[in-house]
């Protein structure tokens, strides 16, 4: 195996504030999409354009890690860090795609509230990530990562809230169906950011 | 980085003890909920409670890992077992609060027959699990793989007689949606007890 | 631990190429069943023993791998790899399972075609598996990536084009529910291969 022994070449902070930015990206295009409530094919595009942005990232960081023989931190947790990432991009993907695949049109009062959810805990993961780099902000980081799971948990009940609801008063079952799986998709999206907090926690107790 | 080196101060035995502990609660009250078929807000907080103090323990092991250098057995494994531990816990957790999202109350012989084979199985996890620190038992700890094993094909089994009969005598698809959903994940709990059972057995196999 | 420091002894591309011929086979089978709509306790039977064959492989080269020291490639890379090819086995045997628990019989033409892309895709995964212990065939090693990735492709978005059409078609909820989870399955063995292809590419990058 040939390693290249300068792990200076390769900045993983750089790239993993790349590849959170443009799960920043999907999440503003997502509750832009939901509060809205269009879903044309420049809008599912664009977030098609997104994942493929963040995709790109992934491999790299992958490929890097497979070449490089000293990083900054653990190879398992760069390899969770660059993985939980991806999955939260790809998520909102799918979300919006089965959207349009189901024809669901039109504002949905819980979605919205489930966007807005989603998107202060990536931003929360966001800035957890910047952090990494620097020791001076763990303080930051900790208050974020508290957020993230706070978040989680609002979800969590939002998601119970939501279903109990709809199998309360929707007597169409093919319309069950298609929200049941949204909700529930937007749910696991608070579930990977706190994913992302948990991998970020043990990368910074191993530092310590 | 800053290890300890003295790995006597963290029992990892004990925590797993503790922690398997928990997963048998959670199987014990989990019988109880479904048999008498009652899920009210005491029986649920019960289950809550179980799990809160199950992803203590699984945080304080991770942590732990995190700042330990010599471990018992292999890292991943530990990281593995805590892992398929706290999975059993929260599935369980997540079928109750399921149950009551829809509403689903009364006793269902069927989920009585799942929480029975469950039960089972989850002892037979403590009894594999209990058996890591000493090599002495490693003859009960075979017996309970096998019997672990055995009873996860028992689940799937049930799991398709459960499911062929649902489909073909309800003709109310809201109910179909909900009892598909509490049925599979039932037969996953034996699932991930049969992948702590693997865990247990590749911990063994490595010692030999 | 007691290591064998003869590498030689276990050879990892021979049980690989065996696990993968098993993963061809149920492919093979699949495919046979699928196009002839018949869906009898011989023919669910054969994919039980491919999978019963493909288990023993999985298992024989996780306990090889426990016991070995030296590898021909990285210790994680043999796990993910042999985990990969083993689900796309299970999902295959399950996908038949689960038509035979709904009763699914006739020929589906969309499920046909899917069996048609898996088909090519598994295929592709043997040549590139078969691939990994020659350095010679790198060059078709990367064709065999780059078809299985646009065979996940294909498959994505054949997904989406038959579940829009059945929920517009279909007025029978639980013919809904029923082969909703049959082509998104079909399409999770698509995924799964290209899971197959990242891990192969991975290894050839550590090597170069």
């Amino acid at each position: 195996m040939a390693f290249r022994f300068l792990p200076e070449e390769v900045d993983f902070f750089d790239l993993f504030d790349k590849q959170v930015r443009h799960a920043v990206d999907a999440a503003d295009h997502f509750r832009d999409i939901v509060s809205k409530g269009i879903l044309d094919e420049q809008s599912t595009q664009k977030m098609r354009d997104i994942e493929h942005l963040g995709d790109e990232v992934a491999h790299e960081i992958i490929d890097r890690l497979n070449k490089t023989f000293i990083t900054p931190f653990d190879r398992e947790d760069i390899h969770s860090l660059t993985k939980e990432l991806d999955d939260i991009i790809d998520m909102l993907n799918t979300i919006v795609n089965r959207m349009r695949v189901y024809k669901l049109t039109g504002v949905d009062k819980n979605l919205v509230q489930f966007a807005s959810v989603i998107n202060e805990s990536v931003h929360a993961v966001e800035r957890a990530v910047n952090c990494l780099r620097s020791t001076k902000c763990s303080g930051d980081l900790h208050t974020s990562c508290v957020e993230i799971n706070r978040l989680e948990n609002v979800g969590d009940s939002m998601r119970d809230t939501v279903l109990a609801e709809l199998f309360e008063t929707s007597k169409d079952a093919i319309n069950v169906i298609k929200w049941k799986e949204i909700y529930q998709d937007a749910e696991t999206v608070l579930d990977v950011c706190e994913d992302v907090a948990h991998v970020v926690e043990s990368i910074i107790v191993k530092q310590a």
